[in-house]
């Protein structure tokens, strides 16, 4: 089953106590694709500039990810700059140029108007409820994402979103801001309150649980021994989430929780280089090793 | 098998934002003794002031925990006042008298040489060899916990604890305080090979990890809505792990990883009320009930 993410297409520049990556490839779009492009077909909705160039674009179509709805437009393309500490949970974001990404209209080609999975990514709450009333009721299952900074400054939009979304993937200090809960617990039941059927919180080197009417789900992060760049960690995650769930063409209690481990698995590989680079190394082999790994990682006698 | 605990018995008075219990049991070695209880026989050393009762006493013996250990000194008992924001891994500590804990020379009584197992609570580092060395081959399994007061102020003096311990049980701070490694896994691996066999790293709501030569083990944490007093959930859960494997007599990788999860349930019981109240009136089918929830929490298909 095909996958539509709407999300944003970048340059980062990243530092982190492991080295540097000037102006590589990044954005929610990029990574969330690339990671979902081994579960399932990818239809990426997301804009770029004139710096763009077709080798950039090659990263995506390599892994088979349909660039149909990427619109080119005059200017340049979002860029970001920042620094980890030696927490990989602790960021500065050292510069943010959205460029074309700041009149980012998204529109979706014909093609993928019987697009079943959507992913919203990371980008206005405005603009997410307008892609999803694009696809109306031909969406079966609604994934999405948002910020500290949506959270803040448009509440009422992000509300509404919420309020027509399926399942919401959030780290937990935006869980925190969104409900004003110390306890992810009760942040977590007062996101399911406002309307999605489950919310899945990231917790980066602690791990990610999963919260719906039926179940909580809790699973540990991957021991790396280096993470040499969090960047991105969060929408290969989500990437992996939705494409195992796509592929699947099945959202169940049994279903989400293999979808948090495979979402883990792919979050865990992005940390290991910079960029995109490990997710562009990767193979299925991997994956499914990495997966029994999780098993090993979590399994206890009944 | 019985299992022998070296730790503090103190009165706290603890402030959480879900209210106040002023004066109340507490101490490392009380946390432990009681979680413990449910598992094995517990015997305690300790030493307590003319300030602690017959009544205080019946609420370790009430649970069979052998106090002949315990040494009623002259003098007020070791007194903690506390504040916890509603982040519960956010305390201050307001006030800490030593009292009589001060001058604690921790003596095993004759009928306690035969003990197998030790854990040796958060004392001095040099009083743990100490204990350590009157039990001496006898002891099968030593178990341990320092805090950054003693890894900051006696360094050696825990290395040379640390080589003459099978099990740590430390948190993610004391963890990266001891070895300098931001990176958990690494803070891990440098402790193993300072010594233990293996190291548990607690990580308060966060859950927690094992690390042997052999197995790295996570279990999330009980999601709980109300943690009314976190007070003693470490040691709980310490209690839990060794007396699960006091009771088992075995600690190979998967009696490990069961014990860390008793202990994950024996602490989060604590989290649930102030004090030690909750210790005092549960059973083990709420136990054994909780262990299935872990088992529920963590599950998906291989």
């Amino acid at each position: 089953m095909a996958l539509l993410v709407v999300g944003s297409v970048a340059f980062d520049d990243i530092t982190t106590p492991q080295g540097r990556a000037p102006r590589v490839l990044g954005g929610s779009g990029t990574y969330f694709a690339l990671a979902a492009s081994f579960f399932t077909p990818v239809r990426l909705v997301a804009v770029v500039g004139d710096d763009f160039t077709a080798e950039d674009e090659a990263v995506l179509t390599d892994r088979g990810v349909d660039t149909r709805g990427l619109e080119h437009a005059f200017g340049k393309s979002f860029f970001w700059a920042g620094e980890y500490e030696a927490d990989p949970n602790l960021r500065h974001t050292l510069k943010t140029e959205l460029n074309v990404f700041e009149n980012f209209d998204p529109k979706l080609p014909a093609e993928y108007h019987d697009s079943e999975v959507l992913f919203l990514g990371n980008i206005a709450p405005e603009l997410q409820s307008q892609v999803r009333d694009q696809l109306g009721a031909r969406a079966k299952l609604v994934g999405g994402d948002t910020m500290n900074y949506w959270i803040t400054g448009r509440p009422d939009a992000v509300r509404h979103f919420l309020s027509r979304l399926h399942v919401l993937s959030i780290n937990d200090s935006e869980a925190h801001l969104l409900t004003g809960e110390s306890n992810l617990y009760r942040a977590a039941r007062a996101i399911l309150a406002q309307g999605p059927a489950a919310v899945i919180i990231k917790r980066g080197e602690h791990g990610v649980t999963l919260y719906s009417a039926s179940q909580t789900f809790g699973v540990p992060a991957y021991p790396l021994e280096d993470v040499i760049d969090p960047t991105g960690a969060g929408d290969a995650f989500a990437g992996g989430v939705f494409g195992y769930l796509a592929q699947q063409n099945r959202w169940d209690d049994a279903a989400l929780r293999r979808a948090v481990v495979y979402g883990s698995v792919m979050g865990s590989f992005t940390c290991e280089r910079f960029g995109v680079e490990r997710l562009r190394s990767l193979n299925e082999g991997e994956i499914a090793a990495r997966y029994r790994e999780f098993v090993a990682l979590t399994r206890f006698d009944e």
